[in-house]
Order: structure tokens, then sequence, then C-alpha cells
């Protein structure tokens, strides 16, 4: 092939705000594979908040990412070159090849995605590790039952979308948290949620308070910060918190809370999670989502950037909230 | 009868901290029983933080000490008078008549103590709601295997010590914090904790490092504030914090939390309890206590002050940490 690779390294860590320079564009062969291997040509690259602290070398549930090599995420593409029976030329891949346009698997961690009822960048999104931690964290943290109001954060998004989306199916009332009146327009009307909070209209706790007239029994935080500790004051007797990010600390900043005391007040349970350590729940969850997609009874929005060399500030703008739904890089030609 | 009971009423709420002026000593006639009740004398008052948290009224776990009312606590004494057949005179019994020398009640809210092996007082501590607390949050929440690493706070206290023993017993490698050099020894050396760090000392951090040098698995919390941050900071992996009691923030001063991003980072569960919400347990946790106090193999602290009227003082001292392990009041001659 004449074509080239190209790929996306991280160079430098950030300090504070993640920042151009700390990434580098470079072209690279297109990797020979051998036998068992197959070779993928990337169509889309997930971009998620998880990266963000993987660019730290600070303790944290994961390793970093090592400079100068290719940044870690997921990918959908689709097999170009097979020397592995279990995959033909052709067929549609999900894996987590990288910010780069072609990759190679010995086909242990790539899954085939089956595009003939739910499309391929679905795959990073409601039926991909977004709706798999919404479905883990809403079913097995949260656990609510029929009544009950759910909160969810950062609810435009892939994973907050489908967290409430999948609550209101249990007979929940829903209320999402989400920063401007566009984004709550859309949690509301597309979503189907009962009500949404604009953090950004700066009285958060008052708008809360209105939209949970019965308090909070279930929260889905991908925020922490002070989302976190305005629902903390809202929280019934024996609320369960999934903390699944905390979006508004990455970049260091401190994150002080200040209603910690009702986790005694209410005996509430709050446990941290990270979806890849459940690999057990993927099979049923996927199962699910992918007939609710098929079915066009779990809605999703996605907000696409062209080209690889895009990501970098497609990633900044996803940090800084300004994608709705799953942010995704197209690596092919539209 | 010619004697007369003595009471002490909350008269007013306190702002900020607890006050003598808070409470009022009154006289009062002793009360008259009719059929299937009994007339109790107390011997001993039991004083505890949760106290406090009943003196405000904000919304918390439970109703709040009305005013002008005798104040709520758990007491030990004897039946003195009995129209109830399962109570004789002589009999000794534990219940929650409150902060006065005679109490009646119909027999279901009180329980036979049997001081034949374990001192009554001790039905107040050890093998009363203090240790079932310890037993509980140790054993449904913190969970510890043999060989992890187990904290608890205010470890020279009736529950703390109590933590750390039966921690111990399972194997683990237990680590107290306790307020000055003296409760520390006594945690040391008396209760056979691994190692005891001193927050007045103003390196809790430091030291708690030094003393955890696997991290932390698990913690069971008595005071939130700054021990629970410098603890967030040690957590290893999949930990469990139960927790049973916050008294840095008893008079309402700010508790922020700086390390809550422990909680995903580390995937921790944490989870807030009360006791008297687990009734389920307590025949099992007062039988293996009590086989444990008779057999000398939990070992326990008094503190004990001398008459109602210095029940307020005795009080406020406990708030401040001035005692040394289960802090009561004897109401009867020594």
């Amino acid at each position: 092939m004449s074509e080239k690779n190209r790929q996306i390294l991280l160079i430098s860590r950030p300090k504070g705000e993640v920042s151009p320079a700390n990434f580098r564009l470079v072209e690279a062969p297109i990797p020979e594979i051998g036998p068992g291997e197959v070779l993928v040509r990337n169509h889309f690259l997930s971009l998620d908040p998880y990266m963000r602290g993987r660019m730290d070398d600070a303790k944290s549930y994961a390793a970093s990412q090592p400079l100068d090599e290719v940044m870690i995420g997921g990918t959908a593409g689709e097999v170009i070159e097979s020397r592995n029976p279990e995959f033909a030329v052709g067929d549609r891949v999900m894996g987590m090849l990288g910010w780069q346009l072609y990759g190679k698997n010995d086909g242990r961690m790539i899954r085939k995605a089956d595009t003939s009822r739910v499309p391929l960048s679905a795959y990073l999104g409601a039926v991909g590790m977004p709706g798999v931690t919404a479905w883990y964290g809403l079913n097995r943290i949260v656990a609510p039952k029929a009544g009950e109001t759910v909160v969810v954060s950062a609810a435009s998004g892939a994973v907050g979308s489908a967290v409430g989306q999948l609550a209101k199916r249990k007979g929940c009332r829903v209320v999402g948290v989400a920063g401007g009146a566009q984004k709550c327009a859309i949690v509301a009307d597309e979503y189907g949620f009962d009500a949404c909070a604009d953090y950004k209209a700066g009285q958060l706790y008052p708008d809360l308070r209105t939209a949970t007239p019965d308090g909070i029994d279930g929260y889905f935080d991908n925020v922490g910060g002070a989302t976190l500790d305005a629902v903390l004051r809202r929280m019934n007797a024996f609320g369960r918190i999934a903390v699944c990010g905390l979006i508004s600390a990455y970049d260091g900043q401190p994150m002080p809370l200040h209603n910690f005391r009702s986790v005694l007040v209410n005996r509430l349970r709050v446990e941290g999670f990270i979806v890849s350590e459940h690999m057990e729940v993927w099979p049923e969850a996927l199962r699910e989502l992918g007939a609710l997609v098929a079915a066009g009874e779990l809605k999703y929005r996605e907000t696409i950037a062209q080209g690889l060399e895009n990501a970098p500030e497609a990633f900044m703008g996803l940090l800084k909230g300004r994608n709705v739904g799953k942010q995704l890089v197209r690596l092919v030609t539209p």
C-alpha cells in the first residue's frame, strides 16, 4: 500500500487544562500483520472523559498513557486484511486501536459489530462503553425502584442520556443536570426526562429542589463538584450514588465537598466504579442496549469531528462540555 | 415513696457548641406504674455522640429531641417495682429511659442484663449499642479479610476500641487514629492495635502513611473532617468506608472534603449507617460481644461521671474527646 498510517501521540502531560501542544500528529507505516492478526481501517474514534485521567501520571485506576505513544482510544472500523479465520475482510469491528487510521489486533481485543440494525458509530456510544457504563451504574449501584427519583449529571452526554432513558423505563421520575438551555431542552424533549436543571443558570440548588419535590433516591454522578454537593442536600434516606466520573476535577482543580454529612444523616451508599472491571455484565447489557437502539427506544446524539487532525480540539471541547451526546471523530471521508 | 425523681430536660438548642444553659435539672414525682409496667431505678446513664444531633432541629435520621422534655439516653438499672410478669424486682435491665433517676416502661423497650459474668455498665458499652455499632459497621460494611489494613478513628472510644479489637481477631493490620499521646498509648498497648496515629500531633497524613505501608482497605469513620480526608488519600482499590459518626461536624462547622476523588479513582464503597436500623443483628452481635467480654478478650475502658447533675458537663467533655472509653454517668452512690 502506498498510503501511510497517521497517528496522534501524547508528547507531554497537561499542566491544568489540556492543550494542543500535548499532542503530535505523525505519519507511520501501515502495520504489517502476522499469522492470526487482522488489520483494521478505523472509521470512528471515540473521545471519552476517562482519557483525561490517563494523560496524568497521578495514581489512578489505570496505567498512565505513556508519552510518545499513540493515544489510547476506542475505535470502530472495517477489517481490510485478515490472517485470522474468525474475521473476514469487510467485517465491521470495534476495539481499542487508539487515535490512528489503521490498527492491528490478534482478534482477542476486537469484537464484531452487527450493523444491520444498529449503525457502526453507535457501538462506540449507546451500544458500547458509554451505554454499558450507564447500564451498570444504574442497575447495579443505583438500582432504582419504580416511583423513585433518579438524578443524573452530564445528562445530555452519551452516558447520562442513556442513564435517564433506562431509569425512565423502570418507572422512575428522572431529572437531569446539564449545562445550558439547549442541552436541557434536548434532555427533556428528546430523551424524555421529567425535568432538567441547567447548572449554568446559576441557581442549581433551588432548581434541583423544584425538580425533585420528593427528594432524590438515586444519583448517577458524572461530574462531582458543586453538582454533587447540591444533590447531597436533596438525598433521601437510603439513597444510592454511583460515582462514574468527576469531570469537574480532571484538571486538578480543588473540588471541596461540603455536604458529605448527608452520607451519615441519610445512610447513603456511595460507590465508585469503572465499567471495564465488570466485563461480566457486558453481554447482557449490550444485548439489551442493542435491542433498544434497533427498536428506536433508546435515543442518542452524536457530535462528530471530521479528520484525525481535529481530534485534540474535539477532545478539549468534550472536557468543556461543548459536544452534545457522544463525541466521535470520523476518520474516513464521509 | 418520699424520694423524688430528678430529670435533666433540654430547654434550648445549641448555637454552635453545647452549653450548660441548654439543660435544666428538675425534680418530678417518681412515676406510678400501671398494669404491665415496671419501674426502674437507673444506675448508669450512657452519654453518646448521637445525642448532639438530636439537640438540633435540622433534618437528621431521627426526630429532634423535643424541648422541655427529658433528654433521650440509654440507661442500665434495676427493677424496683413490677406489674409485668416477665420482670421481677431486682432484675437488672437496660433501656432508653433518659437522663433521669427513675423511669417506667411496659417491658417492650427494656431488656434484661445478665450481670453474672458481665458488669451492668458494660451493657451500655461493649455489650450494648456501641459494641453492636462496631460489630455492624465492621462486619457488614467494612467486611475485612485477613491481611487487610483497617483504620478506625476515635480509636480509644467505646466504638473505636471495639472495632479495632474485632478487626484484629480477623487477622487484619489495625491502625487507630486518636487525639493525644495518652489515648494512642492505650489504643496500642491496651487494645492491641498495631499502630495509632495521634491527630493532635499535627502531621496526621505522614503518620498515617507510615502506619499503613500497604495502604488502607477498610475505614470505620467516627469523626469525618480532616481525618477522613487523610484516610481517603491512603485508600486502596475497592476499599470500604463505614460512616458511623461525623463528630467533627456536629457543631455545624463546615467540613469540606478535598479528596473525594479517591472514591472514583479507587472504586470505593462508602456507606453511612445507624445501628438502631439493624435490630436484626443485635442478638447475634450481643452474644458474640458478651462472650468476648466475659472471657476478657474484648477490653474496654469507662469514664464515669458521678451524679445526674454532672451529666451536661460530662457530655460536653465527650464531644471534645476528654473521656477515655465509654462515657457514663453513675446515678447511684458508688
